[in-house]
């Protein structure tokens, strides 16, 4: 009683979209975006357990149902452990597209589960968060892969060793890196793109994986761009993920004759990624990439960001 | 003519053993060792073509014959592009074991390569080198892989993004790494020790690999030893090379006990290593691997170094 009249009342989360794999980082690798992301609000309530209040952005695609959100299933396991004298009603605004590859669930879980720490009196830390939003993300993809919480959690570059015991490091990156995100507008279901997956590599293909994941965790480490930006190629999971994608070989083909440094898909697609290191590039990339994109039918948004250095934040995020 | 005068009518090339694969980097990355390794001496002569004059330190097992033996034909192969008007006569001294894991036809083509390069006067780099070492590694081993002959050029730790195209990366580490190196007395030849892997292998075993591989290359990169230890941790090649080295399991476990950081075989074995930080460290695992394999009814060969940073030098080496 007496810590929990110190303890606020409502509490605003974000979490921010991420850039999974990188071509050759399938399931290990992701990096944080700068803006797009989720907004995750949660308010004391004297009724205990979880009520998610309600969801916007989503153009109503997401569940409105408090046991099928994953925001309010994060919010629920974390009560659940630390056992408060309230309840929590979660209200999430999507401020990035759903079902796009950018790491939609793991923004609202990790949101959900940054915002409900704060409600409670910051008990955790981010890592003693982390298995939480994970779990959250194993619950909506059935995949439960923390490539895309794990850089929405801390920001930055984050190589995962080891998926289950969540062996995770922060790479350092060169600032100069600007990623250009074009988000054509079909969806694709994270399970099905997973599902698609050979069971069974050649040895020689994983080698050639193993060089370019590789080189670009040497890249990023040792701030060669150029190193990092060759290794951005996929020889196991691309080409299979690619036949989801109206238009990828065109949209690849652009952003590389406008100067890209490399181009893969993002997480499971079909967002599509390319690297550059300043905004005329970024431009110039963005405005091909989009017009090879409507050219095999589809409209699409445009992100440009840095890397996120801060990751999931209570709002007024600081240093932003 | 006039620039032949110049040119020194015999040299002496230095190549060092090497570790490959270090457990999860297989075919991938490599490390020198500081002082066991091959001299080869390459002297001018009227007669064109290339002389194996002789080979001591090999018990006899290595080739005589010019055109099989590795050192020769690198020279030869070299001779061929340069065209110089005379003709190399070469000796190689092996001061390392042979068959044994540590890259003995690796150190041969570096140091004939280095050494025949230097008769000519040096036209050629370290990295133009490569290619004819690596093409006597294939020769001999049926392989051509140049994680042994790239850490043998240039010493430190050496990451092969990419094989084919000899995109090597050298990589910084941690100053404090002592390497234990044990070679037991038998031999594995290379190509069934390659023949025996799986052509194919599970898409999660393959995820668990480039984690750890990842978790390696950052490990050095940043100088974390801890996390460069536990990456030490091979799910795909160890499990099928272990059964060709007797009491492979207890060495291990020996080496573990003594309070190695990791433990693997070396390149294709049987020779196996355990990463240490100081030299009492080094000496408590050596002893204790070495009992192992005594049980197991093997005698052994102990090794204990750094990295070497150098790599191949000519004689007198700077730096040593």
């Amino acid at each position: 009683m007496g810590s929990s009249r110190q303890l606020r009342k409502q509490v605003i989360a974000f979490a921010p979209a991420t850039i999974s794999n990188l071509g050759s980082g399938f399931d290990v690798i992701g990096l944080a975006l700068e803006k797009s992301g989720d907004y995750v609000v949660a308010e004391r309530t004297e009724k205990r357990g979880v009520q998610l209040i309600g969801v916007d952005g989503d153009n109503g695609v997401l569940p409105r149902d408090a046991r099928k959100n994953v925001a309010t299933y994060v919010a629920s396991a974390i009560l659940k452990d630390l056992k408060p004298r309230f309840g929590v009603a979660i209200t999430v605004h999507k401020r990035m597209p759903v079902g796009s590859g950018l790491g939609s669930s793991a923004a609202s879980a990790v949101a959900a589960a940054l915002a409900v720490n704060a409600l409670l009196g910051n008990p955790l830390s981010k890592r003693e968060l982390l298995p939480y939003a994970v779990e959250g993300e194993r619950f909506v993809s059935d995949a439960g892969h923390p490539d895309n919480v794990s850089p929405s959690m801390f920001g930055g570059v984050i190589f995962i060793r080891d998926v289950k015991k969540l062996d995770v490091i922060q790479l350092p990156y060169p600032k100069k890196l600007v990623w250009v995100v074009v988000h054509p507008h079909i969806e694709i279901r994270t399970a099905y793109a997973r599902k698609i997956l050979p069971n069974k590599v050649p040895l020689a293909k994983a080698v050639l994986q193993w060089g370019n994941l590789g080189g670009l965790i040497a890249g990023f480490c040792l701030g060669n761009i150029h190193l990092l930006a060759r290794s951005i190629e996929d020889v196991i999971v691309e080409p299979v993920r690619a036949r989801l994608i109206p238009g990828f070989k065109s949209v690849k083909s652009a952003a590389m004759e406008a100067r890209a440094l490399a181009c893969s898909i993002s997480g499971s697609g079909p967002s599509m990624f390319a690297l550059v290191t300043n905004q005329a590039d970024a431009k110039r990339v963005g405005r091909a990439m989009q017009k090879a994109f409507r050219r095999a039918g589809l409209n699409s948004d445009l992100i440009v960001s840095r890397i996120n250095r801060e990751g999931a934040c209570l709002v007024p995020c600081v240093g932003k």
